[in-house]
């Protein structure tokens, strides 16, 4: 393993020039066995390698020609097409290819290299997934720190807990025990395989997509399990919990109704209903990756915490 | 104009294996002020004399380096990604886009007309239409011809009238009165411009999709009028009226119900309930174009003259 000291990893850059923040992502490897679900292997440290030496430098030369891609269009335009943009990013890679497509042939280097590269974006549906999810995290962070309020800005898993963070509660995360995951297994795995709730790709739900807009994207329970029933009411119920709809994206099946957006802790507590996320799901042991796909909720535990210091935050300054 | 005299049209050929015919398209020149609308502008030529040779080579070569694709599991796809495939389209050609774009990388014979062939692709949502009107008319084509069938094969209009065959009556055509378009304008345009019903892409109801798909993509409403719910309501009906389910075309809004196919002229006669169709309308005047979109139904004339006539044949032959 002594080779990969000297690797690096390329990543997505967004940037937020309203707040002049910028967040980053990795860029996709795919499902199954990759690393950022634990998995190991010498194919999967190739892969990373040629993501390292072949795409980041293609793609890198060709974002820079476009002088920059529009990420909240793009997604806006996904929910039209399908996609809920947390496990199923079909359209908006789609889009993405398409608006990259032409530039990379322009700035290529080899015939070869091109094609390898267009052929790896159109072989990973979850491309997207990371920039959006980057962009979700920029959206976030634009929302933090302001005082007093009750708005989610972070809720992220390690696998054993479940963390939230709250625009006016500072830095600190209020925690609870990481969920199962109720879902569908690949080929060869079950529920015994499966880890609790990791990852923190529930920046999703945080901005307002992924399980959010599931009511947009009923070919996702192909995918996750449950019914295209089921994805329009978890849509439906989270506007009882979230402070605004979101103008841009807007839902064709909810008469273009924007998505529920910005998870009140107040409201999570008062009403108990927890907010809904669609999530890979890892293996528990180490080496073997992703296994599924399903539907999760956070522990109550943190949101109660969560209100409870607000409160006494708010009695203290009156 | 005599230059035109020497000019050719790349068309689309689609093959359908089990009967062994082939059904051909030419290549689609976009909205608005394009010549299958009517309009013949210098600009409008100077397009397709591009098409004839630059976009028509290009294609040529990469979809022979392809081997051949299959247009029927991408069009199965795009049911899942919000489209219908007659005024709704991107989906499928963000599919077809990235499938062919590494072929086209492959066997290009510049970066420059590389990149201009798939600029035009990805500013064009309609490219696919042209592909799947090929492939619908490829399995009408298969329908048609079964001794005493009721099945609709083919449904066209010339701006004047609107005809019908079916299967089981040769090659005569019902004919009645095309009808005047239900739908939004563009920019400058309203309904005293409008044609009455014009054009055969309304193939693609014949074959179960376009409009008798409408329950999956609820977004096309921007583009032809109505609400979501109308676009619900028009698929659940047209089952009604059609033979069976395509097992392919699945719809995730109906829980994965197929696609309602194959009109029967004795149910549209006996319930009163004629097809649905959506399409462009046409300028009244050549040499305009394109001007809109929206809902329009054949006149019901043709299918009571058909089924008058099925109904004496079956007689005859008793």
């Amino acid at each position: 393993m002594a080779g990969l000291i000297s690797a690096s990893m390329p990543v997505l850059v967004i940037e937020e020039p309203m707040h002049g923040h910028q967040t980053f992502s990795t860029l996709n490897e795919g499902l199954g066995k990759v690393l950022r679900y634990g998995a190991n292997s010498p194919d999967v440290l190739a892969k990373l390698r040629w993501i390292e030496q072949v795409l980041g430098p293609v793609l890198a030369r060709a974002v820079r020609a476009t002088g920059g891609i529009e990420v909240k269009p793009m997604t806006a335009q996904a929910l039209q097409m399908g996609d809920e943009l947390h496990n199923r990013n079909k359209a908006a890679t789609s889009l993405f290819f398409r608006e990259i497509a032409a530039y990379m042939v322009e700035t290529g280097t080899s015939t070869e290299e091109t094609a390898s590269v267009l052929r790896y974006i159109h072989g990973n549906d979850f491309f997207y997934l990371n920039l959006s999810m980057a962009a979700c995290k920029a959206v976030t962070l634009a929302a933090h720190g302001i005082p007093f309020s009750s708005v989610v800005t972070t809720m992220a898993r390690n696998g054993t807990d479940f963390g939230i963070r709250v625009s006016g509660l500072g830095d600190r995360w209020y925690v609870g025990p990481s969920q199962k995951v109720k879902g569908l297994y690949f080929s060869g795995y079950s529920e015994e395989d499966a880890n609790p709730d990791i990852g923190d790709s529930t920046i999703s739900e945080t901005a307002g997509i992924g399980a959010f807009a599931m009511a947009t994207a009923p070919a996702i329970v192909q995918f996750i399990g449950g019914t295209p029933a089921d994805a329009l009411q978890y849509t439906l119920e989270m506007y009882d919990i979230t402070v605004t709809e979101d103008s841009q994206y807007q839902l064709p099946p909810l008469s273009f109704r924007g998505t529920p957006t910005g998870i009140d802790i107040r409201q999570v507590v008062r009403q108990n209903l927890l907010p809904i996320i669609n999530t890979g799901i890892a293996h528990r042991l180490p080496g073997v990756g992703q296994v599924g796909a399903g539907i999760v909720r956070p522990p109550m535990e943190c949101f109660v915490a969560a209100v409870r210091e607000l409160a006494g935050n708010i009695q203290d300054q009156s």
